[in-house]
């Protein structure tokens, strides 16, 4: 894993994946005392970063691995950056979603092109599934983060942040990641250590669900307890990734955490300030950057918002905490 | 009026105005039943292309007018625009609103910088203060739209597009334009008529205050029976300008009129789409797009967002159109 096959995944994605622009505002520069930079990744191709580690990954494969088809277990995001990729490729997508996954997910996936096959989270052994469809079919399966390819596709987002900050004459600042299993914070953190290293990344996390953070201060691998029950739900996994953790153990400042109402009102804030929609995981470390400033030392802190799917009810929950 | 002055403006605003990308879903072209790409002003500074014309108009000043400072008569997104440029360049802004406009834009209007003084719609003449301020105080009076320098940075929206749509392989298409006094639209078509000659703006209004569409049909100015009593009010003007008129005329197809239901329903479209948010004024461009496919032909439309203006509560209101 190193610079290079993130600037290899960068000419792979370029004219397909959104270069997301660099947002700012005052008024959110007031809130957090310093200027603040946002990187809207709700705004790539399927609303998350997803989008552009699924595709370095299915672009880097060979004419007979496409003909083949590639594969994932995801119940959200990576799934429909997957889905979404494979198909632009020409090649068959299937999805393995819980039978329980939200009917709209389960319908969106599908429209982007994917067969999905729907496994009971209780009665069903979904690795075993998997294995069939490796060895049977002969399909790739396509990891959600541990994953070199992926990883580089995601810190795509990182050369874009270096020279977005670069031309708004920012050099030296915090840079604060949603982070679930950390490929898009490893992505970004190997990134930025070759192209902007006065810049520090610092993984954010939503309360009770703090892996990365304990991870980090044990200076080892550590569990989430549960992995449901949060309105974060993009950005929960049971535990940071055996290629990654290291990588976010050399590169990032210590975890921050944030709660839930911080993200809706976080949301909120963006809805009015910036015109983007954010769901409450791709949230945090924007949440990070402006409610909680004795966090940071320096001038700037650059945000990057990593998704935005989020649906209408939660998202007037989020609006209704502007007064 | 011309190409020149469009191209000087770009050059102004680079680095100062957002690049805003193009942002496209398989799930609006299925709507659409052919490509659409959509360019969102929402995400520029001050969440409308207002900016744009408002920074290349105090840009192009020179020291001693800048020293004097600029005004301007708005309540909605020309007022903040001009009040950012004029501050971020060091000149003062006064910005003159009427006395009842939402308390939330008189407060964003002075947060950006600008001294506001309001007037009584019913006793005070706005025309005589504006006289005070130019003749007495010698500042200088930047117009909404019926101003070169103004239609100038709308038009290098127009610019953008036709680099970006070249880039994902679109040369011909349709490009509607959400259009109030004509500035962006008559901005985007000078632009297109040089850079992208095989492509054709349509302006889109909302119903009962379509004077633009009549007007091009008549051949001659037509005037709005009222304009107030719309939720697309940033885009609601008495009549197309004097400047902008002629270059509508001899540019752009006919006139596009909306529903303001259908402006509801795709602000909510575009939340779940492409995760932007929309003012309903900002949305007629897009609505025309994706509803009335009928009204074009050829395989790509480019629908412009102007602005994301929008309260959470109507915000809402729309979100309530997702079934």
């Amino acid at each position: 894993m190193n610079i290079d096959m993130i600037r290899a995944a960068a000419k792979r994605i370029e004219g397909h994946a959104v270069r997301t622009p660099m947002l700012t505002s005052p008024f959110i520069d007031d809130i957090a005392g310093r200027r603040v930079l946002i990187k809207p990744e709700c705004l790539q191709k399927t609303g998350s970063f997803k989008f552009r580690g699924a595709w370095s990954a299915v672009s880097a494969l060979d004419q007979a691995a496409l003909d083949k088809g590639v594969f994932a277990f995801s119940s959200g995001n990576h799934a429909q950056g997957v889905a979404m990729a494979a198909t632009a490729h020409g090649a068959k997508s299937v999805i393995l979603m819980p039978s329980d996954a939200p009917a709209v997910k389960l319908a969106n996936t599908k429209a982007l092109g994917a067969d999905v096959i729907t496994y009971d989270r209780e009665k069903d052994d979904r690795d075993a599934i998997g294995e069939e469809i490796a060895h049977e079919r002969g399909m790739t399966l396509i990891r959600p983060f541990d994953e070199p390819l992926v990883i580089a596709g995601q810190g795509t987002v990182g050369l874009e942040i270096a020279q977005q900050a670069a031309a708004m004459g920012v050099t030296k600042a915090t840079v604060t990641v949603c982070c679930g299993g950390g490929g898009l914070t490893s992505g970004i953190a190997l990134a930025l250590a070759a192209d902007a290293p006065d810049m520090q990344v610092r993984p954010v996390e939503p309360e009770g669900f703090d892996d990365v953070a304990r991870s980090l201060r044990a200076g080892a691998i550590q569990r989430n307890n549960r992995t449901d029950g949060s309105i974060c739900d993009a950005i929960i996994t049971p535990q940071p990734g055996k290629v990654t953790f290291p990588i976010l153990q050399s590169h990032c400042g210590d975890g921050i955490v944030v709660t839930e109402d911080d993200c809706l009102r976080t949301m909120a804030i963006a809805f009015e300030r910036l015109r983007i929609v954010i769901e409450p995981g791709g949230a945090v470390g924007l949440a990070a950057a402006m409610l909680y400033p004795d966090l940071f030392e320096g001038d700037a802190v650059i945000a990057v918002v990593s998704g935005g799917n989020v649906d209408a009810p939660l998202f007037s929950r989020a609006l209704a905490t502007l007064q």
